[in-house]
């Protein structure tokens, strides 16, 4: 027996995620192990706003299910093996995989194998990078960039939430293909240092009041041949008004909704309904998951660790520190205070 | 010099269209032909919904411009070549094409010929089936259930409009397909008749008072194992309820949105923002104009003349008589009392 800690779900968040959402608790485990089995240690630990989707009683079907109350959170983490009864894992390597938001736990290596990777850092790129740039969110951005909107050369590039870990690496992966690459964030603190990764340009639209003709005419502006690839992070009224600027032909990627995500009911806020503008136009809007991508990972970190690499593309990170820090952590997702990915390091 | 009859555009309707909205003239033609015209006169009218949307000062960019005022209307007809000076087109050929409302008319016959279509009836397949259920509306049918829907067997196909003539013929192919058949129309006395047709199930939406749950409960109810593919011919709250019970991998066709086609500006209504739902369940949403497939039109008619011939499809019309009466065939597009295909016979 050994003690350890977790962080389970006290209760689901009302609104904005808050840290009493959160209970840290100290257990005692088992560290014996069966065969197949391996324990692990925490290292570094991903907070992602899909996350929030789960944090409610009733998740729409066809989703991840509910994180149960009273149990650990689930989600990307890097961990380090401490001790395996699997040939296929040894002591000291390290794995990136789903794993509970707890320092030392077991897992069970199934067949399934894949879901735990074993990953190496070198100087350019540590492990904290794949949980983000280089891991899910990259993937994320790469798959719902080159497969989903099929953005090519010379097209007009728009990404919501610009300074998230998915938008930064849309936009400098849009800027690798040749692509006017715009950015929708929401402060002007950030407008500079995304320009300086290869957005052309950088919407607030905190300036806009949520009106959305106003939002309009400022993405009129800084796309002056229109939008022919909508990466949407945001949904609401930033979504709508991409949409009335969109070019005959157009692709929307439905990558994500944060700014609903904080509503008991996901569907709870209303808008100008706009099919007849898919019609018109002949707009496609394709809501995707990466885990659909997953047979082409290997590809996808082929070209992004070689642009990192090559310092193509820049790193966005916000690291907190601190396994009790991670609800905190988690909070900022929602109240912007970030930029890029956070990751959490033990 | 010869006498004819036009109807031109008088002013853009201001919601529902009326037929003052049109207005009939008596002018004098020049019957003189140039090389490569043809003279021609007009045997059958279609009057088509998507005309609603060119009838107003401004048109969304990316579709057909409007139709100008005091110009006569431009649509799908069935012409009989009167006299011709282009070697392709002889007297008493009957040509499919896009020609104005006006008894008597010159076509100019351009390199461009596919716009002129010869076609030939046959005791099954009369004239007036080439402006609905072999002609435009049925391949919009056709490409947008099994191109863009990609509908297969076994699969649950959801249509709205069920009545119309696009609505009527998804209908009817989704069934030759072997697809769990549910429309939706706007009046009781439909029901029957539709699934007479091959439709599974009928709905009426004005049962549900505009109210999105209850609508949603009714297509639960007739779509037992939810909805694969959804055929939008109405936008508004009826696409909210069919989005709210698609199926994980589920495909939108946006064909039109007749809902929103009499408002000042298309996108005047508002609804709920279902973008999270895209992204839970990776549904596609993407709109389409018939235009697109005109490559494989030959492959299409292939099918609906067999299907028609063979009683696979049976054939929905509305014929009204007499050129002065095309206004008000129009407006019945409008007003729901009509079944089909409305076509105008001289």
């Amino acid at each position: 027996m050994q003690s350890t800690k977790r962080i389970v779900v006290k209760q689901y968040p009302k609104g904005i995620p808050t840290e009493n959402d959160f209970e840290i608790q100290t257990i005692q485990i088992n560290t014996d192990l069966e065969q197949n089995e391996i324990l692990v240690e925490l290292l570094d630990v991903s907070v992602d706003p899909y996350m929030r989707i789960r944090l409610r009683e009733n998740v729409p079907s066809g989703y991840f299910p509910s994180y149960p109350l009273g149990e650990p959170m689930l989600g990307g983490c890097i961990v380090k093996v401490l001790n395996s009864k699997h040939p296929g894992y040894l002591n000291d390597e390290i794995i990136l995989g789903q794993c509970t938001w707890q320092i030392h736990q077991k897992l069970k290596i199934t067949d399934n194998e894949k879901n735990y990777l074993k990953i190496e850092q070198n100087e350019k790129v540590p492990l904290s990078y794949y949980l983000g740039s280089v891991g899910m969110p990259g993937h994320t951005a790469y798959f719902g960039l080159l497969k989903v909107c099929q953005a090519k050369q010379g097209e007009t590039v728009v990404v919501s939430a610009a300074s998230g870990a998915v938008g930064n690496m849309v936009g400098q992966i849009a800027k690798i293909k040749g692509c006017h690459t715009v950015g929708i964030t929401g402060s002007d603190d950030k407008i500079e240092l995304l320009k300086s990764i290869g957005f052309d340009e950088v919407i607030n639209y905190k300036h806009c009041n949520k009106d959305i003709l106003k939002l309009k005419e400022l993405i009129e502006k800084t796309c002056p041949k229109g939008v022919d690839c909508y990466f949407d992070n945001t949904g609401g009224f930033i979504l709508d008004a991409v949409t009335l600027c969109m070019n005959v032909g157009g692709r929307i990627a439905f990558c994500g909704a944060i700014s609903s995500y904080n509503e008991e009911k996901l569907d709870a806020d209303t808008g100008p309904r706009l099919s007849s503008l898919y019609v018109i136009r002949r707009l496609k809007g394709i809501g995707f998951l990466v885990y659909e991508f997953e047979e082409e990972y290997p590809k996808a970190n082929e070209d992004l660790i070689r642009w990192v690499n090559e310092e193509k593309i820049k790193v966005l990170e916000t690291k907190e520190k601190g396994f009790e820090n991670i609800p905190k952590a988690f909070v900022k997702l929602f109240t912007g205070e970030k930029l890029g990915k956070i990751v959490i390091e033990m």
